[in-house]
């Protein structure tokens, strides 16, 4: 369909697991398969869909128990932990995704790409890391790990220690021709997790380094790149709200870009939570003419894709 | 280059990781960039190359993990376990195969497809399973396991009690259309372990079964369906040898199908080791007029593409 919708589908963490269900793998997979009953409504409604997800909760179980067995074998690094959630999601989801399609007679090419995202050494996140990984630690665990790997540790709310890292802007999809190729005939799944993140030298070559690039902000990279017309990033709440969960909590319906800045602003978005979904959909907003970004729940994709519900900024 | 010819490249172990080394994730990376040196002369000699590589060290690790960590996170089930390994190896062989590349001036897409491979759920190799995975256990340990979770266990030479799972043919490689698509203009790394083996059901819906399917038929099914020109195997002996480790040990350098069979029937070849090699390499050659398929090391693949070395089966 030449004038059919392009659309970057951002699936939060709910997505992908339950929570109150025991995290494994097969309870995930069975909330994928529902996710992908949304997600193949639309394919079937005429969307192109390009497919980013999150790997939080899965990238953080791999990665406590590569160090929870470190005596057993050697704990593997978190730019290959990140490939290996990529590696485990994307197969789910290509999976599950093609057999809600086959349900509905359509036989359609699902394909994970592994995703390297370069991003800027330089960056400014990388001196002050935020974002906290794997395992909780003791004190003195932590300190160690501090002085033997380098690692930046944090007290985490009385919880315990922490490793935190940086959470650098993304600057550049490695793969952005293998997406764009594959999507003339496929759905793809891509930068998952926000994508590996990996930094240039000054001959161009490229390393993994240990950072998490903030998914919305990776699905808004790629929404640029293919000259996408919709992005779309589904969260647990069926919409944007300001003065969230008090008495004057509102509901943001159709909203300009200037208008939800100047609430983002006024402290309306919380870290590392609505507050990155709203600045990846004004960046997209921003970045051509009739740019659209909606901020709905999985439930009510297309329900939102139509104008019927959740958070629409032009 | 419309004449160049087609090579489907399958790795072995030691292209991935380099015994009496550390097995860990930095020192598989610096193997696999050596490696990379040698795959970058191929596509520079103007052949055009897709990448299988094998994952018995890498997902044998990825397991022994999973399961050492089972008091703290859910272990993963194998299908998972392979998925991640496509995840973790691709990603090094892309970053690594990119780099050499542009060393010599090239600036190649390299990417890497998530692979679901299909078996028969009715292949002969399910009712005994015969491929070791994962961890040593005690007889009782093994025991439980058996009773617990349906695995089937073995006595390992006695080293100790094992899980083995099933190592059935691939019979379709579910990916197929998007390696083709992106082959146009990348090249590919898929079927990684000789993909992750599903099984279907009447509907024709897919799921992950335990088992392994062996890496060099799977990038045999992959030659036939890329029309490939030549199947080249790459492992630690330079070529394939009757009477192997005897006085009377002879080299073969060009060999007609019938004959390597004649001589396979006659024992010559190990199972779990060139049988299977020398099994897909008449597979392919018998697929189609003009298949070639060739046996060699790593270090010596563009020297026997060149006719120099190496098994060559017509």
């Amino acid at each position: 369909m030449s004038n059919s919708k392009r659309v970057i589908v951002a699936l939060g963490g709910n997505a992908l697991e339950e929570k109150g269900l025991p995290p494994t793998a097969e309870s995930q997979l069975k909330v994928v398969e529902r996710t992908s009953e949304y997600l193949s409504k639309l394919y079937l409604a005429g969307y192109e869909i390009f497919i980013v997800h999150g790997n939080g909760p899965q990238v953080g179980r791999i990665l406590i128990s590569t160090e929870a067995s470190a005596n057993i074998t050697p704990p593997l690094p978190f730019d290959v932990c990140g490939a290996m959630s990529q590696g485990y999601i994307g197969y789910h989801i290509q999976q599950a995704l093609s057999k809600s399609l086959r349900k509905q007679g359509k036989n359609v090419p699902v394909s994970t790409i592994i995703t390297q995202v370069v991003v800027d050494k330089n960056d400014p996140a990388f001196s002050k890391p935020t974002k906290p990984i794997g395992p909780f630690y003791t004190e003195e665990e932590a300190i160690a790990l501090q002085s033997k790997k380098g690692y930046t540790v944090i007290e985490d709310a009385g919880r315990g220690w922490r490793r935190v890292v940086a959470s650098p802007k993304p600057c550049r999809i490695v793969e952005i021709d293998a997406i764009k190729n594959l999507s003339n005939n496929a759905i793809t799944i891509s930068c998952g997790g926000g994508g590996i993140p990996v930094v240039a030298d000054e001959n161009g070559y490229l390393s993994g380094v240990a950072a998490v690039i903030d998914k919305d902000m990776a699905a808004e990279k790629l929404a640029e790149e293919v000259n996408a017309d919709i992005l779309l990033i589904l969260t647990q709440v069926p919409a944007v709200y300001i003065n969230f969960n008090t008495p004057n909590q509102l509901e943001l319906k159709d909203v300009k870009a200037n208008d939800i800045e100047k609430y983002l602003k006024d402290g309306h978005f919380k870290e590392g939570s609505m507050l990155p979904k709203v600045i990846a959909a004004l960046d997209f907003v921003r970045s051509g003419n009739n740019k659209k970004a909606i901020i709905t729940s999985l439930d009510l994709c297309l329900e939102a894709l139509e104008g019927k519900c959740g958070t629409l900024i032009t």
